[in-house]
């Protein structure tokens, strides 16, 4: 029996089955973190007592802060690699496999997500969190030297425009090196510390080079 | 060792991956929503009585309810996005970013679905619901007033178009807002009014501008 | 600050995004079902007796069966749509709100295959399963049906092979209908009738009219 | 009412969706392996405590070793798809049935992977997770070999490439079979030997016919 055919459209796209299947791995892992938050089955009290459920709620509070913790952190990540793919003309097959070990940093995610929403004064889960962050930011770093170093730019990318980009996507790796240490004195603040990548993006930003907008929109 | 390379189509589709992303987050909170129903693994009885099994059966009525409620509730909110997408002729950063924010109150929904599904009876869970479906609901209509304001349709929408199709996207917020009140005195009821939206739809469709079928299809 | 603009390819691409979701519902709820079989945490004996494992194993077997079930099911069933939606030439929006509809039975898909895993000697596990699959499969055919109303197909269809082919995707249904009676006396034989639509498939296929090959590939 | 219609491209791509339902299979199976790590709920001590939380973390060691070579074994997998599709000018619906096989034992993967966090020293654990893997990798060669013979590579491939590509894609068969005997007698050894694929790549990469650079780039 003959079996019907499905032709390859002219143009190939071997280059958006990469952005596909890491736009998959994101939506999970930031979709899975709803799972830790965990559906209360009992309460104290009757089923409909609304203080007996706000008191449910309340008690997973920390839970629902490490969610939306969680999803922005791994939503303004996913977004940080659409702009960086948008700057790129080709992939190759080396890139392929570092993008499959920056995605397993990214599948691991929701674990210490959750550690920390049950444990979030333990400078230990603030210090996991951190790590695992700093692991995605940091294979970024190495997803876009590679790229420069196998000429993957649709233009190819200046000294100065190259130095100053990569030094921009080292600063979140700074900011979660830095609130480790405090995360063993005060938890909390060491949280806040991981924002502090943004005002750092505001003061690097006065060293760009003139020509980076030309390069990296 | 040469390794091969992979060119991006002629044609760039960035703007396409923002529907991909937000196409897979919306399937996963849809599936997952399957998981809070639980499968028993004991029932009352011989393990091969259908009545035993039934009765198990009766006892998940309420969260099969909430399932169904769920994906209703979230495919009918990506089949106004997939509309939403269509009129667009171009997204930007910022609507990107906008975009996750979004997108994290989507994946946030299984968890008010499962609480419906455990308390449906309880006033504060159909207030969990009908804030998380309101946040859902008004980030629409940013993302819509943001789409407007940097001209990312593909025909500028004319004044009366654009503030009746904004006060269209409002009418869910009102009906989820009007619910929660009503929670409190009949919990049922008030999940009745979240399909308001349709009738108030009904109405608000007569003071429909003759243009909008030109930008709005 | 100028945000940097995505254009959308000249090709609009909203009939692919339909598929898009589809396929991702499918493969989550196919994945999904593996969380159903459940990881033994503790065996009987020692944790490194293969014995003690192998026995921890032939008791997930049944669940084991439904993952495999499940799997064929689901990913035929994609196949299926992935064959049918190559006929067509367009959807529209009452297309896309009944492919919600389709796409919430098989979200549900892993609540049945896991009962089915517990307790696979029931009726009701087998009742259940055929009920969910009987209303994908339905839910099939509507699409079909209309699909053909609104002129959706690349070629419209001539009447004997629409019935025809309408028929075709009705030898489910009728399987699965036919299970059901079959499971209050024998659970595993009605798992077999199942497979019946293979057979029937056959049969029906004799009475394929000339022309269908032209138009349904 | 009419119902807006969404047209299909020009560029017929039936050949995309192939590739984008097994990139979600791969991403979620990838993505759902840290669910088996599991959140530690309550630690041995304060909940603030770091060497408690520490202590939970050295007990979660082998779930979260396991997870990262279930990423892995994956991730490559999915990138050894990746270069397989890119060789391919057109799939058939046999194809496409044969991939839904394929994508079954993908699916099952997180199951042995979690068994193998639990009890890594059980010859059982490392044989399941073996011949789960080399089902995968069969289903590759059945995949390679279906591919030829229905001329669906871009350039048909003379015998010696062809010989040479299957050997390659056996070879990670045979290193999981050899494991299989090992594990009974030195279970973490057998885990070294699954590794064993890339030397053996090495010394069969000496007798790569000289052409086959031309079709399986």
């Amino acid at each position: 029996m003959p079996s019907t055919r499905y032709p390859r459209p002219s143009e190939r796209d071997d280059f958006g089955r990469v952005m596909s299947f890491t736009d998959a791995v994101f939506a999970i892992a930031m979709t899975l973190l709803v799972v830790e938050i965990g559906v209360p089955e009992t309460i104290e009290g009757a089923s409909d007592d609304p203080g007996a459920l706000l008191g449910a709620f309340a008690d997973k509070g920390p839970l629902i802060f490490a969610f939306f913790l969680g999803c922005y952190v791994i939503g303004f990540y996913w977004a940080a690699h659409h702009r960086f793919m948008s700057w790129l003309d080709a992939v190759d097959r080396g890139f392929v496999l570092l993008t499959v070990v920056y995605l397993t940093f990214v599948a691991l995610l929701p674990f210490p997500t959750g550690v920390l929403g049950e444990f979030g004064q333990n400078p230990i889960s603030v210090t996991a969190f951190a790590l695992n962050m700093g692991a995605v930011s940091g294979m970024e770093t190495v997803l876009f030297a590679y790229a420069r170093r196998r000429r993957l730019f649709r233009e190819e990318l200046p000294d100065d425009v190259y130095r100053w980009a990569l030094g921009s996507s080292l600063l979140p790796v700074l900011a979660f090196a830095l609130s480790i240490p405090v995360a063993f004195v005060l938890p909390l603040l060491s949280i806040a510390l991981w924002f502090l990548a943004y005002p750092l993006q505001v003061v690097w930003t006065r060293y760009r080079p003139a020509a980076t907008g030309r390069y990296l929109a």
